[in-house]
């Protein structure tokens, strides 16, 4: 945890940071958020995640008079204060405290900073496993708090030894519980265009990869996933991961592509230049 | 807001009942809950509600030591404090407060006493309007907290002057957003038999239905619905409610139907008899 956190503006204790129960995330589920980090301390790609955080509070009606330049400088100080190296951050906006236990109000916003973590090491050299299962997001383009569906099954993800699950509709492949999900084919580096949340690093991977690569968005098939020569994940904190294995097949010759290996070099050097 | 919550068997002012923003509950929306109501003062089928609330537990691997006696005991208490006429009670069990932002831990269970409220009684007498909408809830048999789906059409309801929304598949009609959806067709009443929450007062309602006329649980098809002579929704809160329109057509003549008027006062009866 955290030392410092903040709720509506106000910077705390971490352990103070508290709701009261009669807030619909606790109650109802009903809640946005989004997660975002440093690099080399400064905010990666911020102004990004905070035009996505705004339209996950549109697309849910949340009203509320937060600026992106509070927040800016607001997320700032919390970091200055909490004094890690590097931080992650996460952005929470609930429904609020509702007088019938159903009916939204004024949004609460909390925001946690915590000091940075990324994946083992050994899932970049060696590539991680997924695993599908037939489940469609409701509201996918909205970054909400509803991950019921991801929690059940990490059981069955440690039982598989599974990074992750990588959701479908019985036809089409969508995206990971947390990271966007890609497929090298020949030249052709393929991703869902729709039904999905639009991760940050998706669209700076799918931006760098165009400039050496045929880039597909459109509708990927199950089908496709067995003859896929490469595959890889992207999200905040895991950057670039490559899968060599999902459900029980091999991904290429079961290593990590080349591909895969080019694109995350870039988006090292992508970063470093922030 | 009721007077006296609890948090974890602790009892305290309701307005200091707060959970720590690491609650799984507030970050996932990984929480259960279930509620139950008084009836001249006495639990109304509380054994019913107990046993579905352990259910949930179950199959969302909450792992507690809360016995059925000692919420019992719990409850009783918490509502003599409060002191109110008539009662319901809201218990919820959260993921915890989770290390890392997404594995449940130990839960935290709330207990929300208030003063018990039915709907405005012209619904009983005039009967009520639904509108429908394509949507499968998660873990239908689950009394989970997610109700997404279901806060985004509330506004739609408002517009449209219903009073709820039935879900169905495209083909197949499961349940209302908080309540369980029966038709009258003939001499036969029809209700959803799976992908639905098993309401405590849906069992009660079959089981008086059964002693005077024939009733199947099924699968019910939208296409079944505009031909319905009746229709009603069940719910702790609601009891029977008659529903004389979905979206733009009318059930039956429009007027509350006899066998649903049957069915209300024998639920009266029962619950009297209690």
């Amino acid at each position: 945890m955290g030392k410092f956190y903040s709720i509506n503006g106000e910077i705390m204790e971490a352990e103070h940071a508290k709701l009261h129960v009669s807030d619909l995330s606790i109650l109802r589920g009903f809640g946005i958020f989004d997660f975002f980090r440093t690099s080399r301390g400064k905010l990666l790609f911020l102004d990004d995640y905070l035009a996505r955080f705004r339209r996950s509070t549109q697309i849910f009606n949340f009203f509320h008079d937060y600026t992106d330049a509070f927040i800016k400088s607001h997320v700032l100080k919390l970091i200055e204060l909490n004094g890690y190296k590097e931080s992650s951050v996460k952005m929470i906006m609930t429904g609020g405290y509702s007088h019938n236990g159903f009916e939204p109000t004024t949004p609460n916003l909390i925001i946690q900073v915590e000091p940075l973590k990324f994946p083992d090491k050994r899932y970049y050299t060696d590539g991680a496993k997924l695993i599908t299962h037939k489940y469609v997001r409701e509201f996918p383009e909205v970054k909400s708090t509803n991950y019921l569906t991801a929690i059940m099954l990490s059981g069955k993800c440690k039982t598989e030894n599974a990074l992750d699950v990588l959701y479908h509709d019985g036809k089409i492949v969508s995206e990971v519980t947390r990271s966007n999900f890609f497929i090298v084919k020949g030249k052709k580096i393929i991703t869902a265009k729709t039904g999905i949340l639009k991760g940050i690093t998706r669209g700076k991977v799918i931006r760098l990869a165009k400039e050496h690569y045929e880039v597909e968005e459109r509708n990927l098939l199950v089908e496709e996933l067995e003859a896929a020569d490469e595959a890889f994940i992207t999200s905040t904190n895991k950057r670039i991961m490559p899968i060599t294995q999902i459900d029980n097949y091999k991904i290429g010759d079961g290593n990590v592509g080349k591909v895969s290996k080019h694109l995350m070099a870039l988006f090292f050097e992508l970063e470093e230049a922030q």
